[in-house]
């Protein structure tokens, strides 16, 4: 079977893109796998394949983590999936409603590449994230390794967790990371996102992802800081988010409203492979 | 500029390959950095242009490492070389010959995507290795972190060492490879293999890599190690060595004579990328 793909990033989050409507595209887990692998195969962190709405959108995306696994949702691919049926020719429309997993979005392509992505109403109530607490709070805290921590919760229709730090550079991302993404207050795992405030309207932050550990640019892990600081009080919207891979810009109008997250999205080259 | 790619590997060393006879290519050592990123790039260990030859063989080909910097010799990327100019109608010619920096070369592409790889006569008196040694001798000794540890060595076209070791699975690779990679005996630095012999025709090898520490399978390593080990009367050819990713046949009929490798190559998909 020849398929024809396309290699993309958002921020270093990088994506290869299979048209499933044009195409006959089937891929077991093993088979994702096989194509993740970036000796053996083409390499990727995430595969999105693009196909028909079955619900009245524009279109329907599935993504697949490299292990084969499905992921709900993830900005970095919504932002290439909407480039990608762009330039592609696949729509007219500027303004693109999908259907996921996680829901419907609507993405608007603007110039010079750079897209914007409805990424939904931030769910705050804990059963919703999910996360066992007994009642919304504004923050919750924890016990995790010799120390507890303060964290917001909330879910982009994935588990985010967020910690308030003094300096992203130095922060636990890692072993913290990795005790809160697996602890029994969630019950789905969790995204643990550090945050550090650095300006009026600006955070910078590193996000340790479940099931993949630290990575460049978590597109829903940029909206879940910035809802957790509006919350906090301490930023205004729009919000830059400083992640590793590079900038976005986060503006949320307050709880009830959509979270809009704008970035880059970027072709690195088509390819066509037999398997 | 629009550029057409083969994206292929030889026992998971991966490389691109791009015809440079039918479109021009010319990079420049950021361009080659850029490409090499997995995830912003195509991602490779090594870039392979085949160019029209100069002195009258069939082709020419420049191998480039992910930095930028030249390789003079890489068996792995003779093979998929080979198997490239084979299946993109380059050539009809099932012997073929190749002008490359460290010399002239003949691949023959057998049938199974097997080709073999007439890697030259091993240059065994220290100075064309080189190495700083008043006379040539079967083996040398070199006191390295807290030991002294007896070698082989020789050149393949470039500098190899090889130390005869009871277990490649427990041998110390990272830290004697790096001591040794750059020692002051090595004026060129030194490829460093570990080779346990695992019977009357068999090796297990493991390299540590001139400027790239440990990979998968050095197609010159696996001959330099064939060598050494038939020169000190411990295995007869053709020997077949297990390297970490899979298998190399060598062949060698003593001083004098040229070594023959014999191993698959794959392609893994073509692409087209603008730079």
């Amino acid at each position: 079977m020849l398929i024809n793909f396309s290699k993309m990033h958002g921020l270093g989050n990088d994506f290869v893109v299979i048209d499933a409507i044009n195409q006959t595209v089937q891929l077991t887990a093993e088979q994702i796998k096989a194509l993740a692998d970036r000796h053996y195969g083409i390499g990727f962190d995430q595969l999105l394949l693009v196909e028909p709405a079955r619900m009245g959108a524009d279109f329907r995306y599935v993504i697949y983590n490299a292990d084969g696994s499905e992921v709900s949702q993830c900005g970095n691919g919504a932002r290439c999936f909407a480039l990608f049926v762009t330039q592609k020719g696949l729509t007219n429309k500027r303004s693109i409603r999908v259907e996921t997993d996680a829901g419907e979005l609507v993405l608007t392509v603007n110039e010079e590449q750079l897209v914007t992505v409805d990424m939904g109403v931030p769910k705050l109530d804990p059963a919703n994230v999910p996360l066992i607490a007994k009642q919304q709070q504004l923050q919750y805290s924890v016990d995790v390794l010799d120390r507890t921590v303060a964290f917001s919760a909330l879910s982009m229709g994935n588990p985010h967790a967020v910690l308030q730090v003094e300096n992203v550079a130095t922060a636990e991302v890692e072993a913290v990371g990795a005790a809160l993404e697996s602890h029994s207050l969630f019950p789905e795992r969790a995204n643990i996102g550090f945050s550090e405030i650095t300006g009026p309207d600006s955070l910078a932050l590193r996000v340790y992802e479940r099931g993949a550990g630290e990575t460049l640019a978590c597109g829903s892990g940029a909206c879940a800081a910035v809802v957790a600081a509006v919350r906090l009080g301490k930023v205004t919207t729009p919000t830059t988010v400083a992640l590793t891979g590079g900038e976005l810009t986060i503006d949320w109008q307050g709880e009830g409203a959509p979270v809009m997250m704008s970035g880059p999205a970027t072709f690195v080259f088509d390819g066509m492979i037999d398997i």
